[in-house]
């Protein structure tokens, strides 16, 4: 059994051999933290958003989808906040001109420290943060003389903030410039439109409004592959409620959003919930669902109580009113919000390492072994391969009328060529829940022999029961 | 009836009043040429994307699916010509600072002239533009003494070319510093990714590689709705094949693609192939699939004959071999492009304009009238809506029930507020192709009363053979 950041390591290399990852641009030697889904990876992808839009919108009344523009107008962002406190403190050294986080800067110095020192360095570099005392964390850097890792001089210049967003010119026109901003988070495009959805969609509280969509941060330390990249996409739901409700709210939404990630079948001691210990100015009570990644529990998804704060900060920028009249209790007010947030990639790396699995199917004659992708038979890009055994005696004729009865339904793949157990085995390597072999037999009876990618186990079944069975599994 | 104008702009209304499109940031006045997608209108486009992708991937056996990410190597746009030239001439007037242009200045003064004259400053400018003689365009102006509209004066800077790409800086870190461009077209994520799909992939040629992504141009002008927006999608698929042979499957492309079209019902009356006139400098051969819009025929899709320039520019930016060995005919070569690519927004605006109708149902006795959207059941946004005629009875118990039979297989809505007239008028003006009313009959019969929203009739049927009906039309 190989260590967890081995498996990591051949998981990232899984990814690019077999068409799910590749990095951005790579024959230019790629692009830091920015990557590409290959022809497997883009199916996956496209599966995981569509089970999650028909989750949130096409099985719920009360929720909606909306696609807004990654553009948005600039002072969205000074009323969400993100202009004046979208960034982290950043500090040069002055003699290799690198550039470093403070907290990472830090926190380095701190590893090389024994536990207690260490912890007392971290526990007042928490607090500077907390207070934003820029000054203060420069004294502590000082003080403790941390140094540069390329010059090894302690030459700094002061810490400055550094915003994550990136920025860029709209317009051309002399009077129309405008520097503008890719959006960090879809989360404010649903909130600018509140009002336009509620009234032509004549929704009614609690409702809620999802999305998926691209959005960028200008992250300065990119790792753990697409876990953390500048250009990435989420998967978010704005529930609008009334004021007073947001904890009744809050626990059905953890419960329901735990449950959609179980429904895809994963173990749930892989799982759990983190209650945020710091809330951002907004929240009133947010969480995080953690998944047991290789290289430890991390955030997929989060869970977060916004009050009315967005709304509100709206209404101030705007100076229009963001409100709904409750016919119920006969009242005008700013609704609060419960946010359900998932990140798209994350979610696909999850899916990538729950899935993947190397066995060794060695016997006493026989040195063996498989990787095998373990998708949930509805997110696998392809559902269904067919393989006539030769490519002669009309076996192949009898594979494309099967091809015919089931490429309108799902994604199949047909290939004649190599071995049939070469053939399986590609199949595993990128998670096919289904094979079908056509063989001599079927001309004489009509049956087929059906692989299961898991058990690894076949059965004949007739020809004519294969689109049900495949279908059954995915729907 | 109203002129084509009036229609558009009862399009578009209609689009804002029901939820189709919004424009971007709207509490905040907007942003030229952004606009968002709301409840409706996300649906629509949601359901045009996956008619696409299913038609181009699952259907077809050598076309595969990936999704590059916008921020790509900026050596990318050097090799694809797009630094260098993908550029407006623009001039400013030093009195108004407003800046035009060049050939929106010129054609809006030809207009003042009488045919023969504008014909023949056209002719020149045209002749200019193709010679890319900034000076001479400048000359041009000036002899005709043309005016800016704010100013009234002549007083001009020099033209300079615009680039339409839009920058931003990647990366904070100082060495790393880098100003990259969110892409103007999804094609060039296909070919820097040609040789990793390939070899992962095993294709063999021909093959294609599809895609649906965002793009951004710096457009100048913004007009015509969606039609021309600062941040679109575009669908797109490059197919590589054997020098030589690009006229065959240039054909057939333009053959397969005008189909699709027309695989959605449009009256064919409505499309038009436009063959360009001036080639860009990487085609052979190109041709418009063009659409009769309210505002006269423009351009949806285009095939164009790309030949082997891009992948030869990015082999000679990259220094990596980007050929194909094919074992046919025992040779390596760099492969032919021919591209498919449709505007995925004007896709949207096409559906939304086609399907827009506004009807009289007047009779002598009353005045009545109705707008519907004539969608294809495979697009609209909801395909069953569901009304109890009463809200006692136990007939919303029953309109349940139907709803939890379908709502997993497609996308229902559930009513039962106002008089059933009323809520069929709404359902016909958000394109809902059948409404089912359960009444005191249904308890009696297990019947009720589908209406057809083309033909307004109602028929009663089992309640049992609803969603199997829907099915039948959706799939």
């Amino acid at each position: 059994m190989s260590t967890d950041q081995n498996k990591f390591q051949a998981i990232i290399s899984h990814c690019k051999e077999y068409g799910f990852v590749f990095p951005s641009s790579e024959i230019y030697d790629g692009l830091s933290a920015v990557y590409d889904y290959g022809q497997y990876g883009a199916e996956l992808k496209k599966n995981i958003k569509d089970y999650w839009w028909k989750s949130m919108t096409q099985l719920h009344e009360n929720i909606v989808g909306i696609d807004a523009a990654i553009f948005m107008h600039p002072t969205t962002w000074k009323a969400s906040g993100h202009v004046d406190s979208f960034s982290d403190p950043m500090i040069d050294n002055k003699d290799s001109n690198k550039r470093y986080r403070v907290d990472h800067l830090i926190e380095g110095y701190a590893e090389t420290l024994d536990p207690e020192k260490s912890k007392a360095l971290l526990d007042q570099m928490e607090q500077l943060l907390k207070e934003n005392d820029l000054a203060g964390l420069k004294t502590l850097i000082e003080t403790n003389n941390i140094k540069c890792a390329v010059s090894g001089t302690a030459n700094w210049t002061d810490i400055r903030n550094f915003n994550l967003m990136f920025s860029t010119q709209l317009g051309s026109v002399t009077e129309e410039a405008n520097e503008i901003y890719l959006r960090p988070e879809t989360a404010q495009g649903i909130f600018v439109n509140f009002l336009n959805v509620q009234k032509t969609g004549r929704m009614k509280i609690p409702f809620g409004i999802a999305q998926i969509g691209k959005a960028f941060r200008n992250e300065i330390v990119a790792r753990q592959f697409i876990f953390r990249m500048r250009e990435f996409e989420q998967m978010e739901m704005q529930f609008f409620i009334r004021p007073g409700s947001q904890k009744e709210w809050y626990e059905k939404w953890k419960e329901e959003r735990m449950q959609w990630h179980l429904s895809l079948g994963t173990d749930p001691a892989k799982y759990q919930f983190k209650d945020h210990v710091k809330l951002a100015h907004y929240a009133d009570a947010a969480v995080d669902i953690e998944y047991e990644f290789p290289f430890g529990f991390k955030e997929v998804e989060g869970i977060h109580s916004r009050t009315d704060f967005d709304l509100k900060q709206h209404e101030k920028y705007s100076r229009k009113k963001l409100q709904y009249f409750d016919t119920e209790i006969n009242q005008n007010y700013v609704p609060y919000v419960i946010e359900t947030s998932i990140g798209l990639d994350r979610m696909f790396l999850l899916t990538v390492c729950n899935a993947y699995e190397e066995q060794d199917l060695s016997t006493p004659e026989k040195q063996d072994s498989r990787v095998v992708m373990r998708f949930p038979a509805k997110l696998a890009p392809i559902k269904l391969a067919i393989f006539p055994l030769t490519k002669r005696d009309g076996l192949p004729e009898l594979a494309r009328e099967l091809m015919d009865e089931c490429k309108q339904a799902f994604h199949c793949f047909y290939e004649e060529k190599d071995a049939i157990g070469r053939r399986y085995r590609r199949q595993d390597a990128i998670g096919t829940p289904f094979c079908v072999t056509i063989d001599h037999q079927t001309k004489e009876d009509g049956t087929v022999t059906i692989r299961h990618r898991d058990s690894m186990e076949q059965e004949r079944i007739p020809m004519s029961a294969v689109k049900a069975l495949v279908l059954s599994k995915i729907i």
